[in-house]
């Protein structure tokens, strides 16, 4: 069987699959960001080894994703949990289940990667994953191969700036784009404009009938949708798929991005929702590990 | 011997190479874009033949770039010489040159091969080539293969979209970003800002003293460095190169974009001119012809 975790903001997600990527069991637990990283991980493990125990499984290899970039003694741009940057990710999973393959990445890229083997991306070339949330990141696949980038970095579009004035960027701590339409920087800004905790799912309802909520979204939909069809300009795709928790929003959401599309690129491409929701990231883990074998 | 043919909107460039792909005999001769497209390639054709002929060469395979997209029956994306579209470029070609294998491409595409194989961007991976000129466009080496896209049209940044609120795009004839800083939109412009006729070049230098001109160029320079920023942020490449004709200011134009890169991306690039000038598109045609028989 294949365990794959899946490190996130606020959850971890557990999953047991089969050797032909279908989950069989799955588990939840809270990231309890502020209590720190090493806490998350210990109890990950100990959640997974139970979980592997009670199904009676035995594990031959792990997928395990995060946030970021992770390195073997650190993960670079994964800011969201105290000590997360500093996390031997892989030495302390290894110590769980040593002997066993043990595949790491980034969660957007191994979402985009299941979405390729099990979902909506399947034959696209190149085929794009957007990921709309908290965070906002983008991961390509060409040949069905995702691209790293030279650092690891490829699709990182949270970072892109905004306006040609714009001087805060990565370097002076910001993340341009996904502060202005990331799922946070959303709810703060609803909250802000209408004197009550808002969050970005609640803010797309509330767009139907609160004009000073429908401008909120508007623009922000404006931009995004800006950024999306220069990213499909840069990498002519067949295919793009929406995950993440915006997606929730998609008959709101998806139609403003196809105009946008249709009207910016030279060779629009198709523009659906992603297949999977929670679980991608989790099944991105699994089918890490599943290439493992296959030099892939 | 690699016979070249470098078609382009106001020249045309001629080149006999060595199986290595060094150049050893060149000619250029005027497009005449206003006499139609058909001329254009019989007096190519013709000074090509007369060339091999001068130099007592046997041509051994041909490459052929142009701007757009080369298909067998016509060429995308290629508005600027009248006719150029509906052109059966390759069978043209094939009835001057038979029984010898012929390559087509795109020009920006092609150059960027040629940094790759001959100059600046050996080695880089991803390596980005960026051909500012009278049009804008970029192209993508990953492995060192040029990223085609699902269309051919990967790259093509000179539709990218400047604001949110930007309805004007491909689908309603515009080109954006090449409008607002590729070489003749900035002339244009220039002239008129001051009154009279000034070429991108020269608004370069008169930007050292003239108030009017530096304001243009600065915010030219702001816009493009964001779009090259948010490109890097993108494929996360390891080198980008500049080509094209605004390069000749590249003592002002290199240090904006390597200051936006150093701002706004993770990991930003290295940035440099690229090694080939006026020569950068031709060489790209002896370097598809060399890939002809690789499989490259």
């Amino acid at each position: 069987m294949i365990l794959g975790i899946d490190f996130g903001g606020t959850k971890v997600a557990l999953g047991l699959a089969d050797d032909a990527g279908t989950l069989l069991a799955t588990r939840r637990l809270d990231t309890d960001a502020e209590a720190g990283a090493e806490q998350v991980v210990t109890r990950a493990l100990a959640g997974a080894k139970a979980l592997a125990a009670d199904e009676g499984a035995r594990v031959d290899s792990v997928g395990v994703v995060s946030p970021g970039i992770v390195l073997e003694d650190r993960i670079l741009l994964a800011p969201n949990v105290p000590g997360w940057e500093q996390l031997h990710l892989r030495s302390l999973v290894a110590a769980e289940f040593g002997g066993v393959p043990i595949a790491t990445g980034t969660d957007a890229k191994a979402a985009a990667l299941a979405e390729w083997e099990f979902g909506t991306l399947a034959g696209a070339d190149p085929a794009v994953f957007l990921s709309l949330g908290t965070g906002i990141a983008a991961a390509v696949l060409i040949g069905g191969v995702v691209l790293a980038g030279a650092n690891g970095a490829a699709g990182e579009i949270g970072y892109n700036l905004l306006t040609p004035q714009d001087t805060d960027g990565f370097a002076s701590g910001s993340a341009p784009l996904e502060e202005a339409v990331g799922g946070r920087g959303l709810g703060r800004r609803a909250a802000e404009l209408l004197g009550r905790p808002v969050t970005a799912a609640s803010l797309f309802a509330l767009a139907r009938e609160n004009t000073q909520a429908k401008e909120l979204v508007t623009s922000a939909l404006d931009e995004l949708s800006m950024h999306v069809a220069n990213l499909a300009i840069a990498f002519d795709p067949s295919r793009i798929a929406v995950g993440g928790g915006l997606v929730r929003s998609a008959d709101v959401l998806l139609p403003v991005l196809r105009d946008r599309l249709a009207g910016a690129v030279p060779f629009p491409p198709e523009l659906v929702a992603a297949r999977f929701d929670q679980d991608a990231s989790l099944l991105g883990a699994v089918a890490l590990a599943m290439r493992l074998g296959t030099g892939g």
